[in-house]
């Protein structure tokens, strides 16, 4: 049995998308069993609407919901919130695999270090989300949002956890590393993209492949971006951004005359094929990487497919062993003459 | 009459592109005169195949050609090249009135500065493309690649000059000046983005709207994009792999089926719609920004319709008096707070 915990209060459909994406995924996959942090009125309300095998399911009541724009530390203090809740509870209890939350971000990333706690010799937990790319494939960006201000030893980490989890979550033997940067040169960047770029090439166990530009993202050849979070969340959101207005522009002129509605008709299924291939919520969302348990933030809009998709990832991933590879490549890789050289 | 320099060397199309592009132009603008800079046999035996009025055309002859991947630095020296030899004109010849390139980015940033030489006060030349946007109009990132490590006035003076471009170039009154950052609150971002906020709150003669993300460069609801040239190069590079990618699926699966080629047929023209939306290049190129004169980047694949575009942006923006509006801007702002406190 995979227990997994799901903050049901989470995210802008919260609680309803949230109880019928874990229906979904409890139908899908024999062997899961869900623990959802919330009000207990309100989740069970959604409970009796479905149904599916309820017995797989357990609730934890909590009053308090933290909001998706509440200071985050002060968020942590919150014990009896959804979310905190069910932090406090992956720390404690062993047979809880993995908890999953479309909640706030900054909470989370802070909840996660501070109530579930790090991988022993991880510097800080990174959020990694998978963009889509022209390979038909996913490329991880890490981080993309956790770590505003990086030293080297932390992006060389985020190398390592994300490389860790392109192992275990998508089967890639031996994944490419590119170090998101202002061009390819090896020169390129600041002080900081320039030591990590040497210590990136230098370190075992990394396939690195040297410096990627924003288009690589998509359309290049690596399995991993590494950047900072600040950069990183440019890049995410950059991407949204372009995606939301092709998509957008795309729909407005699709049915702006008879003539197009109709050549509609005919591509629709091509256009189901598209949006499948260019689909950022594939695996439900973004890892928190370096936290002691598998922990999946899901977009704050996600709907029950999405939640879902969230859902099967962090088993999918627990079942794979991500902590105990993240902690065996740790062992491996010696980021100490890192960690002395600049200063950290 | 204007008259205008054209790189007829730079780029991967040059010169049959350029010298097309340039003879396009000139049957759409009655009063331009291009002097093309380059080897004058190659650019002569273009011309020979094109029939328009050619005396409105002259070319200054010179043997060397900058490459893409040439040190920009090293480049600035090679004054017999068809960039520098343009730049060194530029600043020489009052008649002249701006120059149109599709060559070495860097190169045209360091020829820009050295040769041809800033606008008084201007710290460092900016690059800034025009992103289109959800309105339908265009978004100006500044700056995007001509400058790595930024300090709060470098920034603040970007806002200036984009704002400068955003009025003269798109006729927009009161340019809505957003500071790209990693969310929207006042306290985001790293120190620079932190300073940066608080001058540009007090800056008089910017229409400062907070905070921006990476998605709201394209549906957002700002005019003007302010990043340091690292952070705004990833934020344009991650759009346009983002962009390859969707119109790559989208031909793709639009051509898979008999059933999608005809739907393709009757979307013939929305997609061409769609296309001259999400244009790139409808104005040619990027600005080179704070320099004494109108300099036009671009692309260096360009097709013979966006060195067209580049030129009549160029007269377009040197009739609208982009210099002398800069100039006017600098003198009205004061900066010598934001140059003490910040150090520079």
């Amino acid at each position: 049995m995979i227990k997994i915990l799901v903050d049901a209060m989470g995210g802008d459909n919260a609680p309803a998308a949230i109880v019928q994406g874990a229906a979904l995924a409890i139908e899908r996959d024999s062997d899961l069993h869900i623990v959802f942090t919330g009000r207990q009125q309100e989740i069970q309300a959604e409970l009796d609407k479905l149904k599916f095998d309820k017995s797989r399911v357990e609730i934890v009541d909590c009053a308090d919901v933290i909001g998706m724009n509440d200071n985050p530390v002060e968020a942590v203090r919150r014990s009896d919130s959804s979310m905190m809740k069910a932090f406090a509870m992956l720390r404690k209890n062993e047979d809880i695999c993995a908890f999953v939350t479309a909640g706030s971000t900054g909470a989370a990333i802070a909840g996660g270090q501070i109530l579930l706690g790090r991988i022993r010799g991880v510097k800080r937990a990174a959020l990694c989300p998978a963009i889509p790319n022209s390979r038909g494939g996913v490329t991880l960006l890490c981080d993309c949002g956790a770590n505003t201000e990086c030293k080297p030893v932390m992006l060389c980490q985020f190398a390592l956890l994300a490389s860790a989890y392109a192992k275990v979550g998508f089967g890639m033997q031996n994944p490419k590393v590119g170090l998101l940067n202002n061009g390819t040169e090896e020169h390129k960047g600041d002080l900081l993209r320039q030591e990590t770029y040497k210590y990136l090439s230098q370190m075992e166990g990394i396939n690195f492949v040297g410096n990627i530009e924003g288009r690589d993202i998509m359309v290049g050849d690596c399995d991993v971006a590494v950047a900072d979070g600040y950069t990183g969340n440019i890049a995410l959101k950059s991407i949204e951004g372009c995606g939301k207005l092709v998509l957008g522009v795309m729909k407005k002129e699709f049915s702006a005359t008879l003539r197009s509605k109709i050549g509609y008709l005919f591509l629709k299924k091509a256009i189901k094929n598209m949006r499948g291939q260019l689909d950022f919520e594939k695996v439900g969302g973004a890892l928190l990487l370096g936290l002691k348990k598998v922990v999946v933030k899901s977009h704050g809009s996600s709907k029950p497919q999405t939640i879902a998709a969230a859902i099967a990832n962090a088993a999918h991933i627990y079942r794979g062993g991500l902590v105990p590879a993240v902690e065996k490549s740790l062992e491996s890789v010696n980021l100490n003459s890192i960690v002395t050289e600049s200063g950290e």
